[in-house]
């Protein structure tokens, strides 16, 4: 049986949770269209993330993995088109880290393109009435660095990707007064996003 | 029994639907917290939709009125401060009128507050997860001036007043590209927050 | 000769500095289009502007009144088109004081739209290539405030409005990380529209 | 004596002018800290653009190459961080060509690094009170294939990158109603922008 990995983020900065971990319990020990799922929660350390990450890998040993995080502001779910060498944070990391302009693995190509079938996520979400796009940037935060060093460690064969998902609900509610409201998304819709690019991705496992 | 009257948009401008009427199915003939729900869909039509309104403000004579419009672009549902005495349109209406800086009631104030108890359904969506705001420009086109023509109408004693929704999911699909993304939420949630409203407002009712 | 008095605001907020203060200094004691320019600060504390609008309006008898004010996050100048009789802060003033739903001039009416010449303005900045437009909220803060003041006191015979300008280079720079880029524009180019600004009203007030 | 390659786009799109095109016709021919700047403009077609890029770097043999383009919408001065080896419209190109998850560069690596030293501009810009940022994307139109290309060509030993710049006052008064209004930087200070970015350059190039 295929087996398809998804992570999510712990909670960082100034948001009280992170929908894309509340999500993981959604889809834990799961079969979705024939492959089993397997959830990682990730931390939201740079100097931790990387052997957590690499120790899932190893041990999951996945046909695909499905990365995500979020993305507060965006106004819809989106796949990254690419991870970049570097690590530039707008904010510490949960260890209280910060990098600018700092290469993310030493020797590394600059980036890494997604492997996910991007096209086929999207229009299982289009069919589903579900909007999202392809970003052009992962940011390069935590996401990015866990995006990139996944598609490091597992080569062009294994399909592999990230998927950024704007507040949800609990965010949103949070965001004081005097910041921008924050656009947001259900968890429900959230997960529902989620699930449909889990049940793409199995197909397409499939249908090699 | 109180009765609630609830309106509705049609589709306008570039978007293939709204997502207010499309709300209105789910409420009519129903009663919400020992209210009776009265639903009128509105023309986009400047110079028709006042009769409409006046209309259906003589036959239900409700005790209370939550007009209900699309706002593509907003990220959250809004309830409107204030309505004024001014049409100013940055797209034609249905009939392809368009005004600028145009008084829109003779002689009347150059604003009306909301006398919707705003502060009472801010709460309720909290308490039920669905983030909303008190938005302080309804702009100056028919949702507006529905609200305007409302109030005049009805004078102060009545609770009236006008709730903005995102794009839904059909109008953020059918965007095209090389337009900006459009926040939306699932019509399942703006239908969700138009009941707390209803039943906010109607529970308000109760205890007067 | 016609007197205009021009207003601008005191720093607020995070903001270091605030560039109609700023810009206050290129026009005072000026004569422009055949007026005399009287410029006044304005404290950013809602118990103590009133005393100090009413004070210069009393002592300058302006012919025309052109109150100016910061709306960081705008990007380009912007003409209020209405003040509300509302007083609802997203941020306390400087002295603390915050408010909600509170109205500003008790039994006033709900609001007074711009006596200033919206459109002659606009022109006059299109011509000169200043990008500009007519906002429909001034906000319900201390500008929201002056707006209405001004306009309650003075009467309708009195052109009087409020101008809104962009963030300038230096809050621009000042933005901490983490938080969103904001638009500017160099207080040069603020200047220049409020000076044409002033000469579309001081011709304004000729040509009567 | 040092030689800088600057680069500008003609209009595209809606667009009925380029500020990267008018700011070209300010730098040709000068010197500027002790290197002599060479101009060229580059068509807004993804078929001929690559042979005009490639022959004006044969010609020039520059010792730095700054291109720019227009990015619509964006509020301050950005440097481009990365260029990625993929042709992805939103809109097509003058010629009408259009690309979705097209590969630039057959066999190229996925993205190139710029090469230009970021934060000399940055600081420039700042000590000047010119706001500005590194962009961690380029898009996937022209902008993105001329820095491709340019990074490819010359190899990491040439200091080479990408200037994004704002919409112009041209640009913003020119943005039909009914579109959201646009951010602009006047046109000096967007030619003042770049040309502290040749400064910089050229000094850099001198303290090899």
């Amino acid at each position: 049986m295929n087996r398809i990995l998804l992570t999510g983020f712990e909670a960082f900065g100034d948001h009280p949770s992170n929908p894309t971990l509340t999500a993981l319990s959604a889809f834990g020990n799961q079969q979705i269209a024939g492959a089993q799922v397997f959830t990682q929660a990730l931390p939201v350390n740079a100097a931790s993330m990387p052997e957590v990450l690499a120790q899932v890998l190893k041990r999951v040993q996945p046909h695909a993995v499905l990365l995500t995080g979020l993305a507060a502001g965006r106004v819809q779910l989106s796949l990254e088109r690419v991870a970049l060498n570097v690590l530039d944070f707008r904010i510490p990391d949960n260890a209280g880290a910060s990098f600018q302009d700092r290469e993310l693995c030493s020797g590394g190509p600059d980036a890494y393109l997604s492997t996910l079938p991007l096209r086929a996520i999207l229009s299982a979400w289009r069919e589903a009435g579900v909007p999202g796009y392809v970003s052009d940037t992962a940011g390069l935060y935590l996401c990015n660095q866990a995006m990139y060093l996944a598609r490091h460690q597992l080569g062009p064969g294994v399909p592999c990707g990230f998927l950024h998902v704007p507040a949800d609900e609990t965010l949103a509610l949070f965001q004081p007064p005097g910041r921008p409201l924050l656009p947001y998304l259900p968890q429900s819709e959230i997960n529902r996003g989620i699930g449909l690019a889990l049940d793409a991705l199995a197909a397409g496992l499939t249908s090699l």
